[in-house]
């Protein structure tokens, strides 16, 4: 069969496993689209709660829809005082990416849904995991410096919330406002690594937990949600704009990547990455240190031009380029970068669980079960004769 | 491209998507192979332990590396403090799937290797799931009968310390080896969902707790590791001996299916069912309760009669047909069948997730990401105009 030529190893790159109406990514054109609209559009007009509303119901809501998510959300925040006291019990050592997988499966011990079936009580699960991933991720900065962890405030929507619940400070409203457009802009990338993961799993109907910790777990990759914290750490390493010119060169020299440029997708800009240039321009003027965005400005046009002069072909920057330098100047340690990412990403993982578990329209999505071609150890023709422990 | 019209929504079967030297799956022939050795062989001849370093260390160990796998395997067998501490923070009516899924990540809280990527540190990392899943299941059925945890004994291996840590009992030799037996027979199975799983998370660069959560999390699912769940409930629902025929007319009338019967791959029967066949005998003939295997054997026969009549084409049974019976006899609790496969899968769970972080040979298995293709909304030839909310 021809396909196994063409498949195998190669991580199913450019293999269209499956339809969705969730997001389209045209990688050519430079265009990220949630259920019909350009995450430009959504990122300058909407809140996370809007584009929450907009993946897990299939459309924009209405005020009173807008204000009724709202009211949910705040209600299903706080965390089960059992799983509070289980990251009490987390070595403050613990991978961060860990803790979060740990705390998925934990927090559905205390689903009231999670024997049933039905895309209603999908929604629910999604939404409560939508809105406890940062009262769980801010509760274990606190626990894992010794401090007490903060309830969430009702008043405050799921970026402020974050925000306030990491330091017990509310965020002033610009600087909440980016954070809130940082997760607008995370939320949904289609059949990443991440979300093929959670529809691989929902595919054998686990539930929305098993499926967005398996995510989680995906997330936690290097070669996936490890990305920005690989672009702060180069950052951090190359430390002064001064040094950017040598560094790009040693790095091309060696044959290696400038971490932050190049998409698997995308071939032009990532739609992402020039509002997130402006948010990292912003905060450094605001915190008063400009030097991490001025620093990546700078890369990246000394790493385009040197890799196109040596290359012959262009390269892009993508969506964890600027977050890096967002995230460290809203003061957010570096190895909690993936899971901001992951707070915005649930709701696209939600969605995609839903999707994968009460698609309507035929064909519907099958359980994931491919092939592999086994090319290990055989003996003549076909299987090994079995040898006794004293002949081996 | 044709692949979107062969690929999409089939679940990627039929797809050859990688190559692996672990096992192979001649559905036509009936036979299952692990590394080169077929699985009948195995069962006959080996114990969990020598599959264990089969699998692991792709051949079968000397006397010396089986008594060397079987001291590290007794080493690393209790559970650190903290997880038992976590496991009796969880609410007693958790399903069981779920709180295996937690305990495997909340295990990597406490690996020493969990920031070490080597092939050695990987191998650690599965040897020490592998040893604690049974000690972790055991525990956690203790606990949600409001009992305490039982320590390993240092002296039985896998199959007969599991038996032990649930009830305080040593097996008799018969019993423990009969168990022992279906973790040879459970071990590896190819690219199956929750094997796919872990080692699409593990494509990403994770660690092996993070493969390994998935794949539990994709296990837990219905269509998989479910399956073995809903043949005794089956059992159960018939009753009787006498009850079989009607049962096999009614479903067959109804259109659905008879559980245990049918498989995605073998087109004969699955190589392993006549063997858990024998056990599942010999464990009713020992407790005096044969009720249980006599109804399987006679909805076997009824049920490949009535589908060879109804649909003029043969059906087999699967591993899980006689497993639900057996399980049953060892005096297991239903809902913990699916975590019993776990105690036995994890071992192939581990040696995917190492060859897929370090296969030698070229092509290297890359990150999984596919495509999906857009049929959602859209307006016009492209984007939608954002609208405002007061317009929605």
């Amino acid at each position: 069969m021809d396909d196994r030529t063409v498949l195998k190893n190669t991580g199913l790159r450019g293999i269209t496993v499956a339809s969705t109406k969730i997001s389209d990514v045209q990688g050519t054109k430079g265009k990220l689209i949630y259920r019909g609209y350009l995450v430009q559009d959504l990122a300058e007009n909407t809140s996370f709660e809007e584009v929450i509303h907009l993946l897990l119901h299939e459309r924009l809501p209405t005020s009173g829809e807008l204000s009724a998510l709202k009211d949910k959300l705040a209600g299903y925040r706080a965390l089960p005082a059992a799983v509070i006291d289980a990251l009490k019990t987390m070595p403050h050592t613990a991978l961060p990416m860990d803790i979060l997988q740990s705390g998925v499966s934990l927090l559905a011990h205390h689903d009231p849904d999670i024997r049933t079936v039905s895309r209603d009580a999908s929604v629910e699960m999604g939404l409560r995991l939508i809105a406890r991933f940062p009262t769980m991720l801010a509760a274990w900065e606190r626990i894992r410096n010794g401090k007490d962890p903060i309830d969430p405030d009702p008043g405050l929507d799921q970026a402020a919330n974050y925000l306030y619940m990491r330091t017990g400070e509310k965020p002033d409203t610009e600087t909440a406002r980016s954070f809130d457009i940082a997760l607008v802009l995370h939320a949904e990338h289609s059949f990443n690594a991440s979300t093929f993961s959670a529809r691989q799993v929902a595919s054998t109907r686990a539930h929305m937990y098993a499926a967005v910790s398996a995510a989680v777990g995906s997330l936690s990759g290097d070669l996936h949600g490890g990305a920005n914290v690989r672009v702060m750490e180069m950052l951090l390493n190359i430390g002064d704009p001064d040094n950017v010119e040598a560094f790009v060169n040693r790095i091309l020299d060696e044959g290696k990547l400038i971490m932050g440029l190049g998409h698997a997708v995308y071939k032009t800009d990532d739609p992402r990455a020039g509002i997130i240039s402006e948010m990292s321009r912003k905060i450094g003027e605001r915190i008063g240190e400009t030097k991490w965005y001025e620093m990546s400005k700078l890369l990246e046009k000394k790493g385009k031009a040197a890799f196109k002069d040596r290359k012959g072909t262009d390269i892009f920057v993508n969506v964890d380029f600027y977050s890096a330098s967002f995230y460290y100047g809203l003061g957010i340690p570096v190895d909690l970068f993936s899971p901001i990412f992951a707070i915005s990403r649930v709701a696209g993982w939600a969605a995609h669980v839903i999707e994968e578990q009460y698609a309507e329209a035929a064909p519907k999505p099958m359980l994931y079960r491919p092939e592999s071609e086994y090319v290990g150890e055989y003996c003549g023709p076909d299987e090994c004769s079995f040898v006794a422990m004293d002949e081996r």
